[in-house]
């Protein structure tokens, strides 16, 4: 131990390594729900490349695994530290290194927080499509280790999909670059697309360079209330079979109207117990609301009408929606997505577990893609756990999973399986496809120290 | 040998194993030119998963190498024979499985043509985006197996972004799945995207799922004419700079034109030296083609207007441009991409290295996304083979890729490496990156049976 922490501060220059316990605390978990709360070793702020190799090359010697870490906005885990870890913070390489307005592409630090990013980038008619709701603070490295998602996954796609280049630190402290500068590249096997979502299992992610799209002039939002969530539920169906491709088409049951109402004064509830939000957007956006509009109203919602400020203001509220509300034991917010043919069936699944658990229920969905964020939750006793309440919300989250994979779905959409959702990976891929990952990962980490336990 | 043809013979049906001297040269090659012609010791056609199993199985027991093949349209020789190798067509394992219109996904098996797919979902309103010069012939499987890019790709995206999920049967003839039947799904490292484009080095794809997009209602088609290539160029910088996004954005130059005239009677060449070909689709193309014919004349274009039946027709024989050709030794078609910024830079060097090496020239790119299509020739000698010539034209192509590469390009933006572009491929990726790839395929092929000698 004395031994790493000597050679990290050594490899580093004076302020870069932190063990002060107020910081090892901080860094000792993300936004997940804890199972095993482990402190870690010291927290190391690496500032360049050469930074990173170095504290991979201390750790390896000294055998400690290595947990790296954005912003700490995940929620599955994946940055919880393990057992005698060390945390690599990356948030100092926060730097823009280039935007290339021509080429529409931009490489980035891992550290760069989403929204910078976009902020940057829009003065060119730009835009970084991925917008996970924490796009204000989460960074482009944790977005790239989870293949995060987001609002406008559906028309814009995942973080995948703006990747083009990553430049990764292996677990020998080596730098190798992959990927390519262009929108298109097929030379050699896609190691990109196994790095991103890999949550720094196979190597650090130290820089990457996306490809940017066009921020869109025009924008429409269409707010519509329902009678019931099966009822919107059925709308986003009816908006695909319009075959009109909205930028944004979000979900809101009953429960989530509630809480958006308490926390921000609004009457949501009083109109309707769910809601279903689209955007549209590019030089279609009119017409294409104009559509939307007409089968939401067809399928019984009440619609609000063009130029709605309104819904454009439900809409920030939706991209904030988790509140300031962070998952414990208590509470755990789900990320399973099924084929959007079975979102009714699903939510009506749904209602029925909370029900017959006995725990309480609020869901918001990306709708557009299937990917649904149902939460469950029980009140807290005091300070005390009741047990039995437990028990009922686990079943409740296990029954949630198991349905999702009966409709064809996955456990996660977006978020990840970090630590958290590892206990149901084997229900959804055999051990085949697990044994052909744990090789991969032997393949890229022999000696397991890039951070064990979490992904596969 | 006997041994893997009695086995074979016992593993599938009558008329699965072929032997026939016509077929056996029919399938040594793809068309790609060829530097190592090989006859494959018998063509296989498998009619179903269990038979694919079958055939690895006894390829595997008798260490005798296979080639996955689909429509043999591939233009990198991922499907030339290799010496004493089985290969295997997947040309009979032909069906859609299933459309699911509400879902917008389908799933076939590998030997479903890529236009016969879009014509069973069109009814529905959706169409398979990626959309290779050959869709009216080549294989999802072939496209799955090359990551096949084509017209549509800037802004639909190229197959890996089309693909969900995917069957596999692998070196050991086991069979896994991969991937999700949703949209969004991290569940895991992304082993679809790893056999994507793998050219079947790792495993032979037998089942995919697929994504599909909208059809379009409403498409805008735009011809512009230039007086130069250059010029011409620059118009697809100016489309992008004011952020309209095509559906299809083509460049022909001088020669292209020619050749277009020549095989179709048409008077191309007479209206300009170059030809700026774009599409504009869904609920915004009218304004999005209004745009981009305001940019495009203020660069200097000649500009069809509205409705124009000549320019869609010009699409179609862009589509079409490659003609009967097949290149050989005496024609090489090329498939670098480069930064959009550097398009008019590459395309002046291109032009440059034409003269220098004496070299017939004619380029069609993808202008979207930057990815361009050149082909250098020269003159058959009658029947004898000219050393100097040929030497000149290797020489036109080192120095069109090495050129590519230094303004930050890739050696193939969507053709695959296969056989023929290996040469190039220690340009692009240095060693650490191609050890890692080959230790991917030990992983996975560890007695190298599969496509050997293709891809990494």
């Amino acid at each position: 131990m004395v031994n790493v922490l000597d050679a990290l501060t050594e490899s580093v220059k004076a302020g870069q390594v932190v063990t002060a316990d107020a910081y090892l605390h901080r860094y000792a978990v993300d936004q997940a729900p804890v199972t095993d709360f482990q402190l870690p070793l010291a927290v190391v702020f690496p500032e360049s490349v050469t930074d990173v190799q170095s504290v991979i090359g201390a750790c390896a010697a000294a055998g400690i695994t290595v947990v790296p870490r954005g912003a700490g906005t995940g929620v599955s885990g994946g940055a919880h530290a393990t057992r005698n870890c060390v945390i690599l913070s990356l948030e100092r390489m926060n730097r823009i290194l280039s935007i290339n307005p021509d080429d529409e592409t931009a490489t980035v630090e891992p550290g760069v927080v989403n929204a910078d990013l976009n902020d940057a980038v829009a003065p060119h008619g730009l835009m970084y499509a991925p917008d996970p709701a924490s796009f204000r603070s989460s960074t482009i490295g944790g977005n790239v280790a989870t293949n995060a998602g987001g609002l406008r996954c559906a028309k814009y796609g995942v973080t995948r999909d703006s990747v083009l280049a990553l430049d990764v630190v292996l677990a020998d402290g080596s730098l190798i670059h992959t990927g390519h500068q262009t929108f298109k590249g097929v030379a050699g096997y896609d190691l990109t697309g196994l790095f991103v979502g890999s949550e720094g299992t196979l190597g650090i992610v130290v820089g990457i360079t996306v490809r940017l799209k066009y921020l869109p002039r025009d924008v429409h939002t269409i707010a519509a209330f329902y009678p019931g969530f099966r009822a919107a539920a059925a709308g986003v169906l009816a908006v695909g079979r319009a075959r009109v491709q909205p930028a944004i088409m979000e979900l809101l049951d009953g429960g989530t109207l509630a809480q958006l109402d308490e926390l921000h004064g609004s009457d949501l509830t009083a109109r309707g117990r769910a809601l279903l939000l689209v955007q549209t957007d590019g030089f279609g956006a009119a017409a294409e609301a104009e559509v939307v509009r007409g089968v939401l109203r067809a399928g019984g919602a009440t619609v609000t009408t063009e130029a709605s400020a309104e819904a454009e203001r439900l809409v920030e509220l939706r991209r904030h929606s988790r509140g300031a509300e962070v998952d414990d034991e208590y509470r755990v917010g789900e990320d399973v997505a099924v084929p959007r043919s079975r979102l009714v069936d699903y939510v009506a699944a749904l209602e029925s577990m909370a029900a017959e658990h006995q725990v309480k229920l609020k869901v918001v969905a990306h709708a557009g893609d299937g990917n649904l964020h149902p939460t469950f939750w029980i009140d807290r006793q005091g300070t005390g756990v009741d047990p039995v309440a437990m028990e009922r919300l686990q079943r409740a989250l296990d029954d949630s999973i198991t349905a999702a994979l009966s409709m064809g779905g996955t456990i996660t959409g977006e978020h990840g399986v970090g630590q958290y959702k590892l206990r149901w990976l084997g229900q959804e891929q055999p051990e085949p496809v697990r044994e052909i990952q744990r090789r991969i990962k032997d393949l890229f980490d022999p000696a397991g120290i890039l951070n064990p336990g979490k992904a596969i």
